[in-house]
């Protein structure tokens, strides 16, 4: 366990207080704690017990014990946390050198330029990016260094259930796959606060925070790309007890889209947080022999020969035993377990490695990487447009750094929309 | 019950076969059975002992003991037979008159002019047309003779789950509704040989066949109409073990749609008929205060404020008491539930009247007119174009009879698409 490689958490209260117990429950060491400020960094690391904590990024980034960095913070702060993270030189295009931090320790007298020589970077896991430039310029960085871990943390492909599932469509349980069929229906995802949730260029919105993920996922699980999309996003609620006056929600709360993917498979996504105490997440893949369906963390299928269907893997996580005790309200069970077994492939990926930067692919090899963050965000792009429009939108993945003048255009175009 | 109606079924076979036994476990007497072919039409009326058997409509329309028509029978042929029960002279600018059948009792002596003088015309209940001119000119024909019964046959309205639905809603169970979200799941809807439902001209395919009712119960359930719709079909099956060589089918087995209603209400329907030894039937209606969802003939209900579901309504209707011991396997058992209450329905609005012609409206209430059979084929209509052009299309309700060229132009422009 000694050679775990040390973490730097980047979290906002609630991921931090689900992230930093996962981490330690597996082995790690959270060595460093950053926070959006600086008290609320030093809050939060009182609370768990974190002996250094920052909101200066470079103060992470920095710091000679952390050698992963967990990224779970909101959408529009991931890009430049990330690419930073993944080779300090890679940044130098956007940002200037941070001047020296007193708090630090040891790595804080490196200079920009040593770090460019030495190739300084780290191990980075975090969430999906705010758009598909951002994830572009991820997906740059991360090829950078490619022997430094990028991935974007999607749970869901981590749940044994969706791992069964991608295997059993490998081994022709459903035959053809022909049609997905996905449905999240939950409370609202809105703060008690206005923040970044609420607002639709930020990445709030559930296509964002949970459709992202499905895109992905059913790509993962069926090997096809999404290549037309039309989806319609809306705002039933844009004012409620905390967000009113001149603020209101911009961000869609239902959501529905479709996918026509390689190979003929239609998918049908359909996205509901107007439903207070609930939470349904279901995800079908039905093909020409029979058809498979993950609720919530547990795997049913039917061949089409069958009379019933087939209970096929039952989740036996329960809190308490892999779960922490009080998993924080705002994190749904299903994702709290997918958070769970993505720490556990993390440190199955880094264990009995002969330093605590390497890691071995096979653990983690059904993580999403920088691309398939692109892919999934180009996807979501592509789907808003889609709602703008009214019309079928071909996913175009980026290919090269666009003009920061033809989207301020399109920001332009689409306010006069 | 002496007063009842005598009834003229048009059916196929696994229709009439229904049919004539819910029929007479209401207390209907059965006069006269239709059938394709008078070989079909003699081996049902055998099978099922009905005295008065023909393959000709004018046979059972003249019958002296016919007072009620019930019609189930392909699409394509249902509105030429609909409007001639609703008032024989209605029929004379489409066809000419028949001349007189040897094998009719009493009303064979009736010309067309003397039909036209005393208005006869018989109450009619049947399914949907096959295409919104169709549906047109049954609504022109039910306005004829406005004292008529004309029902179009929507089993779904009549369903005690949806009957309460309706009210709940009216009583703002679920607050202002926002998102109506259907589901059908079910095996292949195709005959063992090749026929109408493969063909999506002749309204064979799901959306046709169960979508049409799914449309007319939204509207029917939240009082809104829609405005816009997006959809698409799609044919995952083409051929199967009697489906081969150059015939294949054309009609939808999977299909979604999306409608914006009235009032900013959105619904979202999926339609999936490739998952054999199967049948899901979800209707969920959405409000600001809380949600209804229709599980089968199972009515469950959560206000925003509770913690949980409510079962708000069990159907206890079983296989054995009101129900034909043996329902034919192509007639899932919801609608075939649904089938007994619109009979029971239909009972008690002939019942106690004064002659056998005339029916109390209240008991039918719930029951779908040929006006909304218009709106629902022709919400139908646009959402088949919608698939065609990719974009949403707004519902456009015939107000006239098309010109004939003209819908010839549209299926060659079609054809050439």
């Amino acid at each position: 366990m000694k050679m775990l490689p040390g973490v730097g958490v980047f979290g906002t209260g609630s991921s931090a207080r689900v992230l930093v117990p996962l981490l330690r429950a597996e082995g790690f060491t959270v060595e460093a704690l950053w926070g959006k400020t600086e008290e609320e960094a030093k809050q939060l690391a009182e609370e768990m017990n974190v002996a250094f904590y920052t909101s200066r990024t470079d103060d992470v980034l920095l710091h000679q014990d952390v050698d992963l960095v967990c990224i779970s913070i909101p959408p529009p702060l991931t890009r430049q946390i990330s690419v930073k993270a993944l080779g300090w030189s890679a940044v130098a295009q956007h940002s200037s050198p941070q001047p020296q931090s007193p708090g630090l320790k040891g790595s804080s007298c490196l200079s920009f330029q040593v770090a460019r020589i030495t190739g300084i970077g780290k191990n980075v896991v975090c969430e999906k990016a705010a758009t598909s430039v951002d994830a572009f310029r991820m997906v740059t960085a991360s090829r950078y260094y490619p022997q430094l871990m990028s991935l974007v943390g999607n749970v869901l492909r981590f749940l044994p259930a969706f791992v069964r599932m991608k295997q059993l469509i490998s081994e022709h349980y459903v035959g053809a796959v022909m049609i997905c069929d996905a449905r999240i229906y939950s409370g609202s995802l809105l703060s008690p606060s206005y923040g970044w949730i609420c607002d639709e260029l930020m990445g709030g919105g559930g296509l964002h925070t949970m459709g992202t993920y499905i895109v992905d996922l059913l790509t993962h699980l069926t090997g096809r790309r999404a290549e037309k999309v039309h989806g319609l996003l809306k705002t039933f609620v844009r004012q409620n007890a905390a967000i009113h006056g001149i603020r209101h929600v911009t961000s869609d709360d239902f959501c529905f889209f479709q996918m026509l993917m390689g190979g003929g498979v239609c998918s049908t996504v359909t996205l509901n947080f107007n439903m207070p105490g609930t939470f349904v997440h279901e995800v079908m893949v039905v093909g020409s022999a029979g058809r498979l369906v993950a609720r919530g963390a547990d795997l049913y299928g039917q061949k089409n020969s069958a009379t019933q269907e087939e209970l096929l893997l039952r989740d036996s996580l329960a809190v308490g035993t892999g779960l922490p005790e009080q998993g924080p309200q705002d994190v749904p069970l299903l994702y709290l377990k997918g958070m769970v077994y993505m720490v556990q492939a993390l440190r199955q990926s880094f264990q009995g490695q002969s330093d605590r930067c390497t890691w071995d692919r096979v653990p983690v090899s059904m993580a999403a990487s920088f691309e398939d963050g692109l892919y999934m965000q180009s996807v979501v792009d592509a789907i808003k447009k889609s709602s703008r429009s009214g019309e079928w939108e071909a996913v175009e993945v980026l290919t090269e750094e666009p003009d920061a003048n033809q989207n301020l255009c399109e920001a332009l175009q689409r306010n006069n929309l």
